[in-house]
């Protein structure tokens, strides 16, 4: 997993050469498309081998660089997940064909007859770390929405992820796509990274996906629009008016389902009218579950770690949870608008108007009324694919399936009109 | 017109105050933003005295800057100027409100109910060159959205910009706007530029409208998301199959109607079996019309001037039209391609298929089927307000009405529901 440089003319040819790709595949029939990626989801399973042997370099290699265990799982296949690409692949193919819809249509006065489609961006370069099958995913949405990929995973699965690009490529090519519709981008150091955030004009999209750092630095240097995803100061606000009961599966949920995801909750706020009966069921649950909780002197005094600041920033993505009663509705809004990510936010209450101001006033992607924070989710919004959870507001906000991976283009016809 | 500076925290300080202005702008009623707008309406007449007198100071520091005619008229208020912005502002409280709209709505198989609602994206900067109506026009349509405006015209019109903001932000506070719902950047140089670029966190879109000199800066320059206006190398094609009397009215009306604007064309492109006939046509039309035309062989042949490279790339903005025969249809979309700064391009032809193809092929925010490109304008596309033309993929394609200075939320409710 040694980072390795790559030149700004190598990175821009790799770039360009996907853009000669893209101005085909926007024109591509669905029928088209569905078959190259059939097609690649049986190579993905018929190349298992060379895929998984691949797969051992890279984790020998992280090994021997005394990797954390857990970022290991995540780099490890097997055939069980080469499985789950290849039926990825498969699930992606039956979704609608975004391409061509007609998003508004009318006709003007005078004749023209105005119509908005839905058209690909052109070039999508996806930025990510670890887990190889993002690279599978993220070529599967990008063909599907008629974009050439450009891909640039990390140094740790370089192997992997160079092992099913060539994959992909081959079957797509064999199945009838463009040349270079699907492309690692070379090296693996940060000026590989840089040289492709610089490629406006050849780049039209950079996806980042990864912890705040990766993004943080995407989002300063790069030229080329960017979608912002994933990162998760998520908060479950518990109202005065809340069922217990519902608030603890609720709490328990969103923090302990998947404690190392985006939508998992992290911060706690208690309503102070209803602190005295819920704190020692919500410290109990969490701690049945292994959760250490970072509160405030309520919570202090019923076991809590002390919290400072940090913890209210905190994206733990751990079995961690900061916590503190609130003087009432306002103030969670205001703690929430404070600290908060703008990812997903959920209160549990049976008041409407409380319902109604949190969604009213909390400025997150997904607002949540008596529901885990897990579900700001793209198969859980139905999407049926997801390449990533945008946590800005241009563009696209909250999970982004195969629409968001497009762009528009206007279709004026008339007869000679002139103004 | 000499620029002054002003400090990261003064810029700060300004932005900081809208992002609190917007936090109340947001959940407005439109029986609230529309009364606004019709006091605002009536306090640009009624100040109609000082907004000139300020203006005029405006006009004599560019005169004696020795500022091109053209500029100083773009520059100039007059009463009637004045009484058209008011009627902007009536015509924009006029317009549906886009904020609470349901872009997409239903239900999950486990209860849950999904809606992506329109929200106003917060804190809206525009930086723009010359006229001071877009003062006015900006305002407005901000406040309609439910966002906040951060203003930054040229130094130039600072007067003029100084004191329509002054009234714009007493009659919007009398009509019970938050205070700071529109505010003038401080300073006038670039540094004041380059801090509201740096406020990411606090202002959440830039728009830039101006020169390609202005738009390239901010887009190199910005961490906070921006879409491009504006910038128009525009192309009308006269295919084999044009009726040719069409094209000419087509092309003459695409350039000449209005040289300044970015919708008004640049580059003919003619098919060569029309070019016998056509030639002669088009020649005599747009030298009757004082277009100097700046051509290839066939084109000199006729009087033109030759045209290079820089002809190709050139956004004139003026009486020159850079005119070019081609092999076929292909080689049109190639030129295109290559050329365009993807803002408007049209075809002319009675033939289907090459109209399909150049629709399918060209890839620029409006593409015309026998229509002049001056027909790229959100007057003309029944949007009833327009902010700018966004030349890029990203959120926004094409003219920018109200819809556009929109982001979304998604809001769950739910009755308990656990992943």
């Amino acid at each position: 997993m040694s980072e390795q440089a790559a030149t700004e003319a190598e990175v821009r040819a790799v770039a360009a050469r996907a853009r000669e790709a893209a101005a085909e595949l926007a024109g591509l029939t669905r029928a088209k498309k569905d078959a190259a990626l059939l097609m690649m989801a049986d190579a993905v399973t018929d190349a298992a081998d060379s895929v998984l042997a691949a797969n051992a370099k890279d984790v020998q290699a992280a090994r021997a660089a005394g990797l954390a265990d857990a970022l290991i799982d995540r780099l490890r296949l097997s055939p069980d997940r080469l499985t789950a690409m290849a039926q990825g692949l498969r699930d992606v193919a039956a979704l609608p064909d975004p391409v061509g819809e007609v998003i508004r249509g009318y006709n003007r006065p005078n004749g023209l007859e105005i119509r908005q489609i839905r058209v690909p961006f052109g070039v999508l370069a996806m930025i990510y770390e670890a887990r190889p099958n993002v690279t599978v995913d993220a070529a599967a949405l990008a063909i599907k929405s008629g974009n050439a990929a450009l891909l640039r995973g990390s140094a740790s699965a370089h192997e992997s992820n160079a092992a099913l690009v060539d994959v992909l490529a081959a079957a797509g090519e064999k199945a009838g796509l463009p040349a270079d519709s699907v492309q690692l981008v070379p090296g693996t150091d940060r000026s590989s990274v840089s040289h492709l955030l610089n490629a406006r004009g050849l780049v039209d999209l950079v996806i980042p996906r990864g912890g705040a750092g990766l993004i943080d630095y995407v989002v300063r240097n790069s030229t080329v629009p960017v979608i912002e995803t994933g990162v998760g100061n998520v908060h479950v606000y518990v109202d005065r008016k809340a069922d217990l009961e519902m608030a603890v599966r609720i709490v328990v949920n969103s923090k302990v389902s998947r404690v190392s995801v985006c939508n998992s909750a992290e911060t706690l706020l208690v309503h102070r009218d209803v602190a005295a009966a819920f704190l020692p069921m919500i410290t109990k649950a969490l701690t049945d579950h292994g959760v250490t909780i970072h509160g405030d002197d309520a919570f202090v005094a019923r076991g809590a770690v002390a919290a400072g600041d940090d913890d209210w920033a905190a994206e733990y993505l751990s079995l961690d949870m900061a916590a503190r009663v609130v003087a009432d509705l306002d103030e969670a809004i205001e703690h929430i608008r404070r600290w908060s990510s703008g990812h997903t936010e959920s209160i549990v209450t049976a008041d409407l108007d409380a319902a109604r101001r949190f969604v009213a006033r909390v400025d997150s992607a997904a607002v949540m009324v008596n529901a885990s924070t897990r579900f700001t989710d793209g198969a859980e919004f139905g999407f049926g694919a997801e390449i990533g959870i945008s946590t800005q507001k241009m563009h696209a906000r909250g999970p982004m399936g195969l629409a968001e991976l497009t762009s528009s283009k206007w279709v004026v016809t008339g007869s000679g009109q002139i103004r």
